[in-house]
């Protein structure tokens, strides 16, 4: 019944894996799965860059493809003392002279370090999927694996909007700060192809104190808005309008990436006084997390207007060494999650709004002894929460079954929301949703095998995980 | 040797249900299942109503005795959107005008909601076990259901002592507070009824000082008592006089629900002066938690004298939702769970009265942080404590086993205190004691599997995890 | 294929031990076992005492070679009321006037206590691969056992060297404070016996302010290294000293016991007026605290310079117990583990040296939360980082399993260092590394049978967390 382990494993995929060891609990996990695999991908949160899709230009090698901008890969590399320079990352100011034959061959020789991450478990999907590989990646192989993969990607199949058609995308959101005028998203619109690509409202960079460039950014949002953003009215006023444009383009849904869950609900006078000091630069730190935790409710109270869906992924520790992010800058793979509170942090913004029926608000964590605690509880009770998938370095395989076991009892299915892929690597995107629907399965079959649900019962839950709550989640 | 799962599911119940996967293992379990699952039902702690044994007036209908007092299943159907006023809760100084009947078919109609949840599970064994169902509630059956569960409740079968008799309960322990008559535990004494129902003396009313109404608990206290609360030393002899009360009534234990476990040990005239501060309403916060954390210690102490047995339940943030609290009262679904320390919180306590022999303190958590982290390593070391089970948003299958797997290795089996139910859902109590005894008959086939119990021994602990280890902790 | 669970049984080890239930995982579980079970034992950290191998006496009795020393039987007994004078512990001052085997009959009628626990298994590895014992210890075979291991003891077979060479031990490394002479290590140096015996540097006594007796032993490490300890600069130049003494008796490492993971990076007159206050007693504790921290980033460079690895193990609340530190003193179970932050902790260390690639920091914990949020994602990134493996209450079955669960997806297998036993209880370390090798090859069969590694990975892997990587991170 079962294929001999050396049958399995020809490739470089084994067509069970992920499934329970268990005989027939594998049976159904296959059963459960062979319903969903073909559903269309819808992607409600992510980082490609619709350039992509806007330009469908060729990708132009392997490396910058699927080594240079995946932050999974270079961390796991500069942590074998690997320098960053070598793997084709400038330091700042400088330029990249380095050969991507050069980089890919050294990615090849250490290929073997991701054993038993997800990250070579989605390698493995698009070499085998995508580019038709059948033996492994090493430092045998890394010459013909270049060649091959550069060769395709000049054929018109593996063209940007080809492989988003291929890849059976039903929607895509892509993430766009608050300055951004979505061009891209209009010439998508524009042309004559029906992918669709949407965007999300990300004000970290105009809502933030500590981000970068803050005061200019203030400046840069004023002078698009048309707002007087010298006032808290008109500032909210302008993420109002900024609100619209992006919903215009597509848009059904807000994220925040602050650094812990905090959130307040000031009366209005002292929202105002708190914002001048902001914008003046008279704050302290605290007034910093003040501020951002005013806003995650001024946002929410936007959302029961607007009707945008509010994504809150907090609780990361950004650009860690003090040396990577002088010498290379930001997201190089020193972000670091930390210890964070939901139960009090939440308290104001829902002690406001918790109990509207017509907001819905997206909770992510990196910190997995939250989910039994604090969020399958909050979300099990309050109207407006929803749980996100797990994320970054739990979109594993041990990480999603760790999310289903710890929070199903509390929340149930039906107060989460389907799977996010969160990537800015395209290619891994069908094999993100692989392992995802795979351990929904694996899980489910569980569920069947102990008897804890019917078949007919896990096959509903099959396919709202795979496809229907995360268009109901995210209204697509 | 196994059943298909089309067979396995043609009740509601899967006989199997809850026991591991693999063939050896689950028939490891059900051997050890067998030999447990009809010993009577030890229930030390939980929050029946007393007065149900004693007036044993038939239970209404299925809404009343199912739905409404379960906030389980409030707070799911709440967190989807359905208000409480239409699950037949009234707002405060209002009346509940809602047809019960009409509200059954609501929840039978979300009933698919608490797919994967423990609800699902002890309600369907009672629909199967006690009303005879054996098609799933759905809107389909709903009025069926409400119609054979109603008509069942007339009968004298279905009278509150004929179903504790037919529970099989040997003893089952109610909780009142300080300021109780207990007349209802009276009442069942001279009945001629032998059901043996005992309460549990719990003070959190005269203890807390952020209790609703604590000053004028404080004045009641004293006139129950004849004691002088207005010293403190008249204040603790009036909990020494409730206790002895309470003893008389069959007590063996007291119960403490405090927000944290912070205990504390001042020096008499320091907690004499607090208590003044008290109750002379000039308390801070932090004097608030240092009371309640030196009335923790006083309590340990006078265990040492009288004997009964202590549990603290720290961790729980009541009523976190304003909205909820102000329209609807108390115990409504929004209790959630918080980090909660014991290494550092215990330690007043532990340094009093930590290595005294004649005193039992049986630990619980919201936080299974703690398990393998501070509770085992603590249970495993002081002569008095033990700990409990896996409690409240944790009693449930993961979190039963979560609890076994984090806390055996270092605490071992016999630091624990078998199953409390921990209800006032009076028909779950035998699918609680039922999926608690699968899931401990599961870890232990588990355990005889791998080679790390023998049968024999698994056989012995099944037994004292069912049975032998409540009697033994809570000396009954 | 699987024999009978009876068959299994029928001496205290079950050859399967510790393998995944499933047929088709446990085989594979067998044949990866079967490639390491029988390489060399590295011991990188352990607390033996260099003293037996020098001076190879025979061991006095199975009470003193087995029961006494071991903090983890005495607490689980303690635990359940047996006094620690009843088990030969004198109270400090007194003596020990215990008849031993009266103390092996007591342990013997309590063995039952330690089931589930990795104690039992450690000792029936113990008693049935060393002493031949085929039936479980209990009280009726208390004095079978004793007589037969009392008499083996006096065997030339039973000799500490010849137990060494016996349990094919490669390298061990045994932990001497700052301040040790060294003298047992010389010894064994100078003898003809050629057992790899090396030392550990560990300086808590003269870093810690908050050690018994910090201020004399800062004078005798002045006295010893010849160097002025009345100044910040002589007080390091005292520990380069001692690190180089160290290192020409072997040492490759160094270890580092803090209550918390804090680290410093003072200015260097910050720095040195901080080590005025120390040694002048005038300190605080937030001031012994942040010393502590600045002694990790001093350790840390001085690692830079001489190459030795450095090991912290942070988190232990020691001697929580008043009572028993005040009649026992140290060691006596009583230590319990505490929340544990590293991602704020380490960041000052990290920032002056994180990036240094040729410097090795080994990470342990006791708190689990911190594997997948914290741990796995620094070693992850920083070329200096490694995890040590699961530690002390977490070295168990479940604990292990929940190691590797919980970081290899996010920190992969090379950044893990092999396994420690890290005991003083010398017959419990070929036990102990079997249960390692097991658990990993259950592990390892586990992701074989889940298509997340190829077979020939997996043993590649098996060997290098049996063996290769603990060589490779210690420099041995």
């Amino acid at each position: 019944m079962t294929k001999t382990n050396e049958a399995e494993m020809s490739g470089l995929l084994d067509p069970d894996r992920l499934f329970p060891s268990d005989v027939r609990c594998r049976q159904l996990a296959r059963n459960l799965f062979a319903a969903v695999k073909d559903l269309p991908i819808v992607s409600p949160h992510g980082h490609t860059d619709p350039k992509w899709f806007a330009e469908n230009k060729p990708f132009e090698n392997p490396t910058d493809l699927l080594v240079t901008p995946d932050h999974y890969l270079l961390r796991m590399l500069v942590s074998q003392r690997i320098p960053l320079e070598d793997l084709g990352i400038p330091t700042m100011g400088s330029h990249d002279n380095s050969d991507p034959e050069k980089v890919w061959r050294l990615f090849a020789e250490h290929y073997y370090l991701f054993r038993g991450t997800p990250s070579r478990m989605w390698l493995d999907h698009t070499f085998e999927t995508l580019f038709g590989m059948t033996e492994p990646l090493s430092a045998q192989t890394a010459d013909s694996y270049y060649a091959t993969i550069k060769g395709k990607l000049k054929q018109p199949d593996y063209l940007p909007r080809a492989l988003f058609d291929h890849f059976n995308i039903e929607t895509i959101a892509t993430t766009e700060s608050a300055l951004d005028d979505l061009a891209w998203h209009d010439q998508i619109a524009e042309s004559d192809w029906n992918g669709r690509v949407i965007t999300t409202y990300r004000p970290d960079n105009v809502v933030d104190p500590d981000f970068e460039g803050f005061q200019k950014n203030i400046g840069k949002f004023g002078q698009l808005t048309q707002c007087d953003v010298a006032s808290y009215e008109g500032y909210l006023q302008a993420h109002r309008k900024r609100r619209a444009y992006f919903q215009q383009r597509g848009a059904t849904a807000t994220d925040h990436g602050h650094p812990s869950a905090a959130t307040a609900d000031l009366p209005p006078q002292a929202a105002s006084d708190l914002y001048q000091k902001i914008i003046n630069g008279e704050h302290s730190a605290a007034d910093a997390e003040m501020f951002r935790g005013q806003m995650l409710t001024e946002m929410a109270r936007m959302s029961i207007d607007d009707g945008l869906v509010m994504q809150i992924h907090p609780g990361s520790h950004r650009n860690h060494s003090h040396d990577i992010m002088a010498r290379f800058g930001r997201d190089k793979g020193f972000d670091i999650p930390t210890q964070t509170d939901y139960v009090h942090a939440l308290k104001p913004l829902l002690n406001a709004v918790g109990q509207q029926s017509n907001l819905t608000i997206i909770l992510f964590t990196l910190d997995e002894t939250s989910y039994a605690r604090e969020l399958a509880p909050l979300a099990g009770a309050y109207p407006c929460l929803k749980l996100g998938p797990a994320w970054w370095f739990h979109d594993s395989a041990e990480g999603m079954m760790r999310f289903r076991q710890s929070t199903t009892e509390t929340a149930g299915f039906y107060n989460t929301v389907g799977f996010n892929d969160d990537t800015r690597a395209f290619c891994s995107i069908p094999a993100r949703h692989d392992v995802a629907r795979r351990i929904d399965c694996a899980y489910l079959a569980d569920q069947v095998s102990r008897g804890i649900l019917r078949l007919d019962e896990a096959h509903e839950v099959a396919w709202e995980l795979a496809y229907g709550l995360a268009k109901k989640a995210y209204k697509l």
